[in-house]
């Protein structure tokens, strides 16, 4: 296998640990917890997983023993930096317990443990892939763990192989679903523990407990390096305004953190959006003024990040996508349908260019409905805003040229090589998994804190999912899931954005991250993210 | 001016020089020279800078002396990574050479010297730039100096600020028109002495003299690391095919790196399709053919590099254009203008997707000529081969899964902070250029050679721009040109990717080059790009 000179330098590279984790380890456990809310029926719901304690890890003088054991990881869900550290943390952390232990990989996701698909990760394979980017090390999957047949299907392979524990790293649905699986195979007292780990570069997977998820760090620092690349040559050329989507549809974590590493002349915050109740020609109209104000000063050109999830945070668009999806079940006629609609959705929908206007009601999904997602947002703006120039043009309000141009970044940062934050963590995050694992938890995940500290000061910890539950409405269910973190106003990144965006509107004020360097001197190589930085002053 | 801690860390990078350039410099001169082709046309029309001779510095025990004198330099063209460098490589050289030198830049490219537009650029000025990106210093601009009232102009400015010599950064017309000005100065005997300098991240500006532009290695670099990025995440999520555009429309050397540094499924290369006449749709059935074969493997995922001007290099697709040129300048209907053209053109124009059909007859740039830089060309092929590979399924020789999706890299990489090797190449140009102007030197190219050996050991050299000079017919007329280099289909580079490729395309061997590391081992850091090494060797 060819390799560039950076992976094969790469390989070497020793991921630091929190000094507890780094020779003898001993548990301490803390008070019996619980949920966030709706502490009955998350109780009632999980009687065997239910008020576990909070662990930590504290160095210790004498070893703890672990008999020879096999373990299970899958990967879920959508890549992220880091994934491949998680599991070589987990990996050397058996071996490091007892070094008859075997670690197997389900392929493909959770349908691998349904389908019985996996291989064993030995230390030939577990090499190959330290400090790399991507999942392809087993590959990960969308499936949902969440039926009793898929949970008896993995009580029998890992029967079949003497699998004791399943690792699950994913997001906030699959560690939901790890922690449904922990408490199921308590019930069935099948002797599989449950472990989970949290993954996922949009950054909605924290609370009190979990300060990041993994990925968040390398992702962000992938983006903000192209994104200042393109301010940087804004600056120069002096001729183009840049509309940049970033992904992350759920939530505007990783606009807001690359808003806050380059400093652009527009960062849009979708929970802003739904906050305030924007409409779609406010934030238009916002924009339009932005680039008056800076052509008033002869300059044209400027950077705008906008979150990929943006039209499904403005209250009229999710009117109308919801009028819409009625209307087209009915008449498949759009021309009738659009007759079905409201008077204020349908001013809505004419004031959209044509093209977006067409994917809105030809290009559905198999059950009819509109497909957000495939909406050019970045398109759909500089449209609008050059719609609304050409009106303040003839008002007499804006003079100067408005050429554009769209970016979407997303793909390019989910399975980079992870930053020395990200990899450090997810090997910690692994590592400390091995652990709960010798201890004897189910339904904890792994989880470590302090994480604004140098390595050597962070904190190994083990938190029970269920504590971080409450109850919400999934498809028209109350389910237990794990919180959503969304954009918080009155947390600090958000208010470090709003306390300067009005100045970096008019100034070009950008700054150029720059390509993640691994060798470099620490501030540069092993700072966290703004958002991690702000949250934890 | 806040920034980021890879700037202030960056900035105080010493970029490397050639031994030659870094003590007491002594000129050597070789034979009379002359062009490449059209000796005759050429030496006729630069009768006062044809034939002289290529000079390279050595090493010297006694110091060149200079008065104090003022230098002018201009930053032509689309930006290139190292500009900076030059300027401070520039600004160093003169300030060795004479304490009391003064440079000035001027701004937003060739026109700041028309219109007089300046700034002097002082040590303070010149330190917040070195080693960063962009050529926001003094911006750049695309007017063209080709006109006798624009030489006269600067003149009087030169006059103005006692500038007896000008540095034009830029790429093959830039460095055309600075030896036009040079001769021309030198018929005038006014004093001023020109000086050019190869920029461009397209690589069409090399031949036996020049070895690479500068600004090639960074881009391609960052290109091929948001590449490789997406390998990842195509191998890791194992569903979709990316149909990826890079920029560079003349050319397709930026292809051709990072096809060589990344290792592609597919990866087109433009010259090739003009000089094997390959038709849309043989480019297109390539790509599907190749799509069928992996799925056949299981592998519905894939990566296709393709450069941004292949539009213009189908044979067909050219005849079309020019067709559709002809015909909707006499009729601007567009129904009726395709009755105007050709039925194999009509024919290739049937093929097309509906939506780039449309661009192609409605989005005209002002001259009502076809705008080819518009159009989508990975969306294009998307299309296409999403088609085809629905009639290779319903004639049973396709069984797969095809979703695609189309990214387009060109902004990320023209202003990113130079590479090592840039950073040292681009210091080690302008450094030099102070010496060509020490030595009286004017119509000459600074030229550094021998760039895949060690930087001590590169060769500091002055190339007649004469000398790389043919006639060639540019609108009509004939015009004396540098010669742009094309991929050259039995160069090495294209013979290694030719070599390969068969191989790539079903393999998955997708190779990860990473971000560009600015303070790793030398083999991460320091290596030029696989074109010039491969053209080197």
């Amino acid at each position: 296998m060819n390799k560039s000179a950076l992976q094969i330098a790469r390989a070497a590279y020793q991921p630091k640990l929190p000094q507890a984790l780094k020779g003898a380890v001993a548990i301490t456990e803390g008070e019996a917890t619980q949920s966030v809310a709706d502490q009955e029926e998350i109780k009632k719901l999980f009687p065997n997983t239910y008020g576990m304690p909070v662990v930590k890890f504290v160095a210790a003088s004498k070893a703890e023993t672990l008999p020879a054991m096999n373990v299970g990881v899958i990967l879920s869900g959508g890549q992220a930096p880091g994934g491949h550290n998680v599991i070589s943390g987990i990996f050397d952390g058996l071996k490091a317990l007892n070094k008859d232990c075997k670690l197997y990989g389900f392929l493909g996701g959770p349908s691998g443990l349904i389908d019985h698909k996996y291989m064993e990760l030995t230390a030939d394979i577990i090499d190959e892939y330290r400090n790399t980017g991507g999942f392809d090390i087993i590959g990960s999957g969308r499936t949902k763990l969440e039926k009793q047949d898929q949970f008896d299907s993995g009580i029998e392979i890992c029967n079949k192989l003497g699998i004791k524990a399943l690792i699950i790293i994913g997001g906030d649905d699959s560690n939901t679903n790890a922690c449904v699986l922990a408490e199921y195979y308590l019930q069935k007292k099948c002797g599989i523990q449950v472990i989970g780990c949290p993954k996922t570069i949009d950054g909605d997977l924290k609370n009190s407990m979990i300060e990041t998820s993994f990925g968040f760090d390398t992702a962000c620092k992938v983006y903000s390096e192209v994104i200042g690349n393109i301010m940087r040559d804004a600056n120069s050329a002096k001729k183009y305004w840049h509309f940049i989507k970033l992904m992350g549809r759920s939530a505007s974590h990783i606009a807001l953190e690359c808003g806050l590493q380059t400093q652009p002349n527009v960062c849009i915050v979708s929970e802003e959006v739904e906050a305030k109740k924007m409409t779609l020609s406010q934030i238009v109209n916002d924009i339009a003024d932005k680039v008056a104000a800076r052509a008033a000063q002869g300059n044209n050109f400027g950077v705008v990040l906008i979150p990929e999830g943006l039209i499904e945070f403005i209250p009229e668009m999710k009117v109308l996508i919801s009028e819409l999806n009625d209307a087209l079940a009915k008449e498949s006629d759009v021309a009738k349908a659009l007759k079905m609609i409201s008077a204020q959705s349908l001013s809505v929908y004419n004031s959209l260019p044509e093209a977006i206007a067409k994917q809105l009601t030809l290009e559905r999904d198999p059950h009819g409905n509109v497909q957000v997602s495939l909406i050019e947002t970045e398109k759909l703006l500089i449209e609008m805003v050059k719609t609304r120039l050409a009106a303040m043009k003839a008002e007499g309000k804006y003079c100067g040229k408005f050429s554009a141009l769209g970016h979407f970044f997303g793909y390019e940062g989910r399975c980079a090589a992870p930053s020395n934050f990200d990899a450090d963590y997810c090997y910690s995050l692994g590592y400390n998994a091995a652990h709960l694992i010798a201890n004897g938890k189910s339904g904890y995940m792994s989880l470590i804190q302090n994480t604004t500290k140098p390595a050597s000061e962070w904190v190994a910890a083990g938190v029970p999912i269920t504590m971080m539950m409450n109850m919400e409405r999934r498809h028209g269910e109350m389910k237990p899931v794990i919180r959503k973190a969304l954009v918080e106003l009155d947390g600090a990144p958000f208010k470090a954005l709003a306390a300067n965006r009005d100045k970096w509107a008019i100034e070009t004020a950008y700054v150029y991250p720059g390509p993640i360097q691994y060798f470099g001197p620490s501030e540069v190589c092993d700072q966290p993210t703004k958002t991690l930085m702000l949250e934890k002053a």
